[in-house]
């Protein structure tokens, strides 16, 4: 805070609320660069208290008693203040800064709290296994649930409800404005092919226009490839990792061919997944990889469609720092935990893709999610 | 607009971008005063020519090529924006005002926007009623999904995935900031008294402490409350529905006796669901009709964890205007859709409530939820 001019920093959104209290409630965490933090609680006072290892918690009964609180803290009048502006609404924001501290420097902190966040501990790496536990389990159920004549609705429903009995929340967290999730996308086919307003390569038909993004009407026929990407997720943390399946006792040639060319880039990623290299240069690499391969055009989207990035950090939100993009600007370091999602739209056939979830270690990545990538058949 | 001096309006979260467009893309949505509104589309332009109504939609290549294609269309110098300002993220609304508008006054047009919406079309009051057909069928169900010894959260999973199966998105869009839902609340026993951030009279442990709201792991036990609140969802357009189960051949006495008293309370609200009526009288009858009943205590919380409203519009969202709040300061009107939900949060014994949502029309309102209101015993 103190590199970045911040003398007090103010935090609000649920996953910050949650990696800097241990809690989610509606609170505002004031973080001053030197003494104590101060966690005023609207709502719910008493499990803030019980859920939060911070000392310093206080019931607020309202806004209005903002000035009060601070005044007592001596947090009333700093020169500068951080606040998470990529994610907080423009009418609290111009209540903070206008009402509550009009004589402070407003300063952007959200870069700097997803840089802390992009580095993992221990005991997040141990949360993001046990998601990883939770999909692994569940994508061994699929042979057993899927079969032909199904929706990829259907399908998504039966794994969603496998997900949720193993304590996934029902839905992930996704930092970016107006980007949604539930536990993931699960499409068969064509309708695989068919991109989303989401920041993620697929897509997907979803249930409606209004909710035009995940798995949709189609019914699985033997033969064509069924993508199931899912976020699992435990105290928090998630996960991700897609895995390609058919319906049927063989995978069709062709469908088997591209499938291997894929696995090459992934495999490719894989080894530059290493402290010290630039998050774009990994990206740009597996697209020169893709192209070489005969891929390019279908890689990561089509055309104007086509997505800038082939993979993604991850941790209390499932889109984290760093960022392996066109755009990507940071460094891979050891504790870093991303997704890397190699994915190919292919008109009118579908989506290939598989996606793991990596720590980069000090001499390489350790590989978080479990089993092997082979497409897997009916059972 | 004209009236509260807005020339030129932005329109770019998701729900009021389906509500105003049809479809939901990563778009810029411009209405001006006069003229035809224009649609900029980053992601998927192709499927915004082909979703949206609108005549006017144009491929946007970045945020660069924004002021391009505003000095085409003349829009490039307003004297006053309108932003959604209660949603829109700090940094974004810096864009706009700093950057591309320098010189035009901004406006929050979020008020307009929802009140607005309050009121429905004869065909959103269709979509809304084929919500209510959904949730209907799903809780018909419930009598043969649940068991004693099974935890919530197994019987929330299921229940979510009955509704997915019939077309449910899997996550229901709320407006205000950090609110979050899945698909509803099943809380049983002790566990649906525990309060959670939300602005939901219930709350419920959830899953973890990072997302401490809805099902748990509470085990069903025979004769305790177990409350399903379920937010049924058709071509984005919601209802929201709560009924009550007991687990057992019958229902015990006092529990029976607590919620006929409650149901007096519902009933009161729903002969006060008429044009003409201000929101906030009604909250204040329905209290005083819960206190002059003996059920004061525990109405819509405990002590200083009530919340103050005991109902909600719903559209595309699930809180919209109006609230029957403390605080509501709207006067009802005829095709406001309303979600009545008085809840009693009884500690150690749970969370006993009912919830029904209505259509208020001409000389009274129309209940669009389906079902009579006795509490389910097993079947």
């Amino acid at each position: 805070m103190q590199a970045h001019g911040v003398e007090l920093a103010l935090i609000r959104q649920n996953a910050d609320l949650y990696y800097f209290t241990g809690t989610v409630q509606d609170g505002h965490l004031f973080i001053p660069v030197q003494g104590d933090p101060l966690f005023l609680v609207w709502r719910v006072y008493s499990r803030a208290k019980e859920e939060s290892p911070l000392e310093n918690v206080i019931r607020l009964r309202g806004f209005r008693e903002l000035p009060a609180h601070l005044r007592e803290q001596d947090m009333l009048s700093p020169a500068s203040v951080g606040l998470e502006m990529d994610v907080l609404p423009a009418g609290l924001f111009l209540f903070y800064t206008k009402e509550l501290w009009p004589k402070a420097q407003p300063k952007d902190i959200s870069r700097l709290i997803r840089t802390t966040r992009a580095v993992k501990s221990a005991w997040e790496v141990d949360q993001i296994r046990a998601a990883c536990r939770q999909v692994r389990q569940v994508l061994d159920l699929v042979p057993g649930i899927i079969r032909p004549g199904m929706s990829s609705l259907e399908l998504s429903a039966r794994i969603e409800c496998e997900l949720r009995e193993r304590g996934h929340p029902g839905y992930i967290r996704m930092r970016s404005w107006n980007q949604e999730l539930g536990m993931g996308q699960v499409l068969a086919g064509p309708e695989g092919a068919v991109p989303a307003w989401t920041n993620t390569p697929a897509g997907g038909p979803g249930t409606s226009l209004a909710y035009g993004m995940g798995a949709g009407p189609h019914r699985i026929r033997t033969g064509e490839p069924v993508s199931v990407d899912l976020g699992g997720c435990i105290n928090g943390y998630c996960c991700d990792q897609t895995r390609l399946f058919v319906c049927g006792s063989k995978v069709p040639g062709p469908l088997r061919d591209t499938y291997e060319r894929l696995l090459e880039v992934h495999h490719h990623v894989e080894e530059r997944l290493l402290p010290g290299r630039p998050s774009r240069e990994i990206y740009e690499s597996a697209v020169e990889k893709a192209r070489s391969l005969g891929l390019g055009d279908w890689f990561m989207g089509n055309g104007p469609d086509k997505v800038g990035f082939i993979g993604h950090g991850l941790g209390v939100e499932i889109d984290e720092f760093p960022f392996l993009a066109k755009r990507g600007d940071m460094t891979l370091q050891e504790g870093m935990v991303i997704a890397v999602e190699p994915k190919l739209l292919i008109p009118d056939t579908g989506l290939i893709g598989v996606e793991d979830t990596y720590l980069v270690t000090k001499m390489r990545s350790t590989r978080l999610t479990i089993g092997d990538r082979r497409i897997m058949t009916l059972s």
